[in-house]
């Protein structure tokens, strides 16, 4: 593996009651005036608004709100955050919801300890020179934001869409209750799962020479993923299978299983300039890609995808070649995302041919674009035609 | 998965370099005054010792010395580093070493920083109120003590060998570089190898309802371990193998493979006392108890038995009953031990039976033990009869 270094401090709370039991302790020990921060409403429809809300109240917080952040959270949404925490002498902000709501949150948090535009950080233009304290309180299982240092964020005017983080942008806490994921709806549930999946591949398909164990441990994460997709896809209320399922996208992402190796993150860069444009769902957009991503790629380690094929999906590997399991598994891949309801084509979006160069050029801007196998701007563009 | 708090606050460096990198600003991050702590001198025939000291004094640090701490830790070795803190206004603890001289390091770290007798806190007649900060360098492959807050400590004078932690004796930093492992001898290889697979045990056959994912992640650990255990030993310099191993030893005890569940523990606490009397090699003393503890409880969940022959083992499990399946997992148990040259049974260390039934009464003296299985005095003399 490569020498690293790691360090993840986010204090992690899992399971039924621990809000309760905790939340008024973790934000008392950093301050007294919250930036609560959500989306679009559905925490306050299913009640967890009330149920925060009264916790900070009885603990003596003083309260300012921003809802209505975007599922692809916007620069301009991180802007007005920024304002109000200078504005409000803000000691932390609590980002309630998904993916994109810690994302915003951590966007916000770096930008009101910089002195420039916080777009700067994303445009690696500059680096994070601090951050304002964040807490989470999860809602949905994807993106692994609650406890890693990483977020997205959109700049609709210039149709950009750039990942950022720092040291200083992991959430001081994060609270994971599975009951608050019971009423995400199912196309949420499967994109979820799509996105969680995808950073285990991303993981998976790196370029370091010898990381057995981490090899093994991203296996385990996605045969849980595989093993308990459709479970939760069909009973949205299942505890044990929402519990499996979040567990699974914050292992997913917040570094335990990828010490020591460099992944591929070719396909997160490719979707993020497809919803960049079309504001697809994340989750969406990278199973769509995968698949044809695969194909392109797996001849360059046939065997990663005979590993694939057989520690994941449990395919028996007796008399076959690498190269055919290589095909087994990639259409494992297939098959499983048909099975939850995952879609399968950009078409299923309405997305057509037209932006395709432009989604090319800007997805290699920066330089050529994966590990497990280096892409330009023909190789994106041949993907990109591929998933059509 | 049971409601579970997670926050490990260690920033760990592994691979070659790391230490000449980065030690220096880890330290002077801290302070000035460094109690460098190690054991019988291995660091200074290697000449790890020459190039820490040679970092700490190029970095301006004013070093004092406690070098002799022993394989099973002494209290009146913790007891002479609380003084030489105190009288040295210590800022940091540095422990190079394997377990002992880091878990000695945690004990004298707590100790500065408690009002009273340190062993108090082991026997659990009182808790930590704090600990000066500890960094460690890694030069053994075994505990996991680099990245989690336990330590066990001896009382010669009573024969008592007892663990304890805090959530202030993470370590700040450790470095673990393979090539610090390459002079290990094979005996002491050995028992590390026992120690890491036998913490997977302990988390494997826990009590927790749910926990699919962590069933997985433990049997990646697992399974890295049997794949590179006997490379290792046959091989000490082989840098793959050894960096392997090392971080199989990490992972198998920092929390990330076990959050959420309640591990077994029975055998720890029965060896603590085997140990306490005979001061044999803790994963001696854990490879001769593991399989005879099995023996004795596999038939409370034959399938948990059955998973760890298939997943771990390899063991085409088809038309075997559960049954079958355990009784062949504890076979590859033992074949395992013996194939890296693991002791077998306790006289392989000139142990009779005349200690039994005061090991029994201590390993039970806060009450039954094991959480898989609960056991009582009885059990304990059984299961240790059987190792004899």
């Amino acid at each position: 593996m490569e020498p690293f270094r790691f360090h993840n401090p986010t204090t992690l709370y899992y399971g039924k009651g621990q809000i309760e039991k905790h939340l008024a302790d973790e934000v008392l020990k950093i301050g007294r005036r919250v930036l609560l921060l959500y989306g679009g409403g559905s925490i306050k429809r299913f009640g967890l608004y009330d149920k925060v809300m009264n916790i900070l109240k009885d603990a003596g917080v003083t309260v300012f709100e921003l809802g209505g952040v975007e599922p692809n959270p916007r620069l301009t949404t991180v802007y007005k955050g920024i304002e109000m925490c200078r504005q409000n002498d803000i000691d932390l902000i609590l980002a309630v919801g998904g993916g994109s709501v810690l994302d915003c949150g951590k966007a916000i948090a770096m930008g009101v300890k910089f002195d420039g535009d916080v777009w700067d950080i994303y445009q690696r233009k500059a680096q994070a020179t601090g951050a304002l304290p964040l807490g989470t309180i999860l809602t949905h299982a994807a993106t692994g934001s609650e406890m890693n240092a990483g977020g997205v964020i959109t700049n609709w005017e210039t149709k950009e869409k750039l990942g950022a983080g720092s040291p200083y942008t992991y959430p001081v806490f994060s609270f994971c209750d599975p009951e608050n994921t019971f009423t995400v709806p199912r196309d949420q549930t499967v994109y979820g799962i799509c996105d969680m999946l995808a950073h285990c591949f991303e993981h998976y398909f790196h370029s370091t020479r010898h990381a057995p164990l981490q090899k093994h441990l991203i296996e385990a994460v996605m045969r849980t993923i595989v093993e308990y997709a459709k479970r939760v896809v069909d009973n949205p209320t299942d505890y044990d299978a929402r519990e499996t399922i979040m567990y699974c996208s914050t292992m997913a992402l917040n570094g335990m299983i990828s010490m020591g190796i460099v992944g591929d993150w070719a396909c997160h860069a490719m979707e993020h300039e497809v919803s960049a444009i079309y504001d697809i769902p994340h989750g969406g957009g990278l199973a769509i890609l995968f698949p044809h991503w695969m194909e392109y790629v797996k001849s360059t380690d046939p065997s990663r995808f005979a590993s694939l094929a057989k520690s994941v999906f449990l395919v028996d590997g007796t008399g076959k070649s690498d190269e055919e399991l290589a095909d087994i598994a990639i259409e494992k891949v297939r098959e499983f995302y048909r099975e939850i309801g995952a879609p399968q084509r950009l078409r299923d979006y309405g997305i057509g041919d037209d932006q395709l160069e432009r989604m090319a050029a800007q997805a290699v801007r920066f330089g050529e674009i994966g590990h497990f196998r280096k892409l330009g701007k023909e190789d994106v563009l041949n993907i990109l035609r591929a998933s059509l």
